[in-house]
């Protein structure tokens, strides 16, 4: 039997060569040869988040820098927006909360997309330091308007941290054009590394707004220590050597392939999937309106009514294909199909197949 | 030429049988394999670990897990009292004023031994909620007496933090009988496993005093969040898959050689690296009282008048072999030499051959 295909939002199948290149010896996370490979990887990043700002490699998942972000940026009596249309986007109100006494969620039903209008009033209303979206909101699917509220961010004044654990790497995320202050991905997901790494980039408003005061930021994920350990060519504490040295790999693999290329593909597949899954009956779950989108990392199917989810994905796992059911309060309402990484049609159609075949019971 | 031996403190040399546990493809982070897999480490730590009690891996380094006990045991208002005579006592003591306004640093000089009676009259003095201290100090080579300490802490009735990232996998370090009620330890020190993964011990006394307040607890380190979640022998965020693999295998090494030999190993292993220093007329850095101990983990020498700490370990590079430099205050000062993990006589042999070899010139 071949190997089992993994269609889950992260972690996504890694290569054989980004794999294997962890079975390299330890080097001296000090030295030179580090060095050199940590500013390979971030001039590699740079360059897929579009952004002349710094950015640095945590030792930590997609969680790590998230917290990165606002442990770093918000104090107790920051005043903080946070938009939500899903369960990563509440996340970011959590965290949030740690941190500040002053959050605002502006909650849509997952599912929903975001409406630009009601975040203008909030922010009318509360005159937010900072605010937060998830880009790409993985438990729906849906894709959010970055662009649009980086504009908004900008005109209140306010400092925009946006998630984009799932979309960097597969989409175009121009961090610097659209003015997005603190920017994050993890590596399990369209980067097509293994899990365990995050990056995090960081404006020069950013670090106006960190700078002086790092009292009450995480330590283990504390900007300025990043920051001054990069002079060197460092990380502050022990990097996890193996994953830069994956990470690495994959971001050959992206450089090889190209950016417009990576991106159109993520599209097609997405697309391809989609297709499918309408034809086959199914319907996608995200509602949209004009500044939304269909996600083109990670598809969300409702679960026919005629169904049981897990029988549904169970089918499919019989199959050799393991998709993701719905998290929080969307657990068997839907299933998540994700197109992220290093996939080509070969997985997607074997997918689809999987897929029909569990329908037919 | 051979390869470049590690003789630091950590990263240590990984054994090509845990180097290529990464190389397995991906696997499902919330499903049977992984939870098996998860409760097997956890299983092997305990053992290592000598509790009962919780435990956690987290997909972070040490540091990770030093900001997780401090950062969920401690509040603005805590009394904590933080026994530091180096690098890595001092680091508690600063992560401890993020979370505490009430922190109480005991120092003692980098390399001198802690002093019973001085803590004793601080405790008296401070009632400490919190007690911390570093179990094996990698920045000067001295091993603290944890036994006492532990015992003072019962004694004032405050929990005791012990940081054994480079003391556990290499000594005894008996967490229930000492009464540790939270110890740390690090994947790249003497487990043999890369970085990137910690530890952390929870004792009940601990969870009395986290339940029912993690407001103020770091997110990506949130113990609760680590304990609802190894219920269903899952992680609360994704975790660095690859490293699992490799501290699996890692564990699977310690348990075909035994603790007590390996402990044995270790006591060997640098009581013979120690013979030879003293032997090539060097001297060892700590200064030691009847509670303390030269560390069999890690060896710090001074540096000769008459030689210059570059020369000395550019010399050993040249001859193949990586070690340590003084950290802080002692840069210049001393060198350290590691005996951490799964070496053994023929690279300690290696090790003393280049250092003859650096100090003839």
């Amino acid at each position: 039997m071949s190997e089992e295909l993994l269609m889950i939002p992260g972690p996504v199948p890694v290569l054989p060569r980004i794999r294997n290149a962890m079975s390299k010896p330890m080097i001296y996370h000090r030295g030179e040869e580090f060095r050199a490979m940590y500013e390979e990887i971030v001039a590699a990043l740079k360059w897929i988040f579009q952004t002349r700002n710094d950015l640095f490699v945590l030792s930590g998942s997609g969680t790590c820098a998230m917290e990165a972000a606002i442990g770093n940026l918000v104090r107790k009596d920051t005043a903080v927006v946070c938009i939500a249309n899903g369960k990563f986007g509440e996340r970011l109100v959590e965290i949030g909360k740690r941190y500040s006494d002053n959050v605002t969620a502006v909650n849509f039903e997952w599912g929903s997309p975001v409406e630009l209008e009601e975040v203008k009033a909030v922010m009318e209303e509360k005159h937010p330091q900072v605010v937060t979206m998830v880009h790409n909101e993985t438990s729906t699917g849906i894709l959010n308007p970055a662009e649009a509220i980086a504009r908004l961010a900008r005109k209140y004044n306010a400092l925009f941290v946006l998630d984009c654990i799932t979309s960097i790497g597969g989409y175009e995320v121009p961090v610097d054009d659209w003015g997005v202050d603190i920017a994050i991905v993890g590596s399990q997901k369209c980067l097509g590394a293994p899990p365990g790494l995050s990056a995090i980039s960081v404006s020069e408003r950013a670090w106006e707004m960190m700078m002086g005061d790092n009292d009450n930021s995480p330590y283990y994920m504390d900007l300025i220590a990043y920051k001054d350990s990069f002079e060197k060519g460092q990380t502050p504490y022990t990097p996890a050597l193996p994953l830069f040295f994956a990470l690495r790999e994959a971001l050959e693999v992206i450089k090889e392939e190209g950016m417009a290329k990576r991106v159109e593909r993520h599209r097609r597949l997405a697309d391809t999937l989609r297709s499918a899954v309408t034809n086959l009956g199914l319907s996608l779950f995200p509602r949209l309106n004009e500044v939304s989108a269909y996600s083109n990392t990670v598809t969300a199917i409702k679960v026919p009514e005629w169904l049981d989810d897990a029988h549904l994905r169970g089918g499919m796992r019989e199959r050799g294909v393991m998709v993701a059911g719905g998290q929080g309060r969307l657990k068997g309402k839907i299933f998540r199909i994700a197109t992220m990484g290093n996939i080509t049609e070969r997985e997607v159609s074997r997918t689809i197949r999987a897929l029909e075949g569990a329908l037919r019971g």
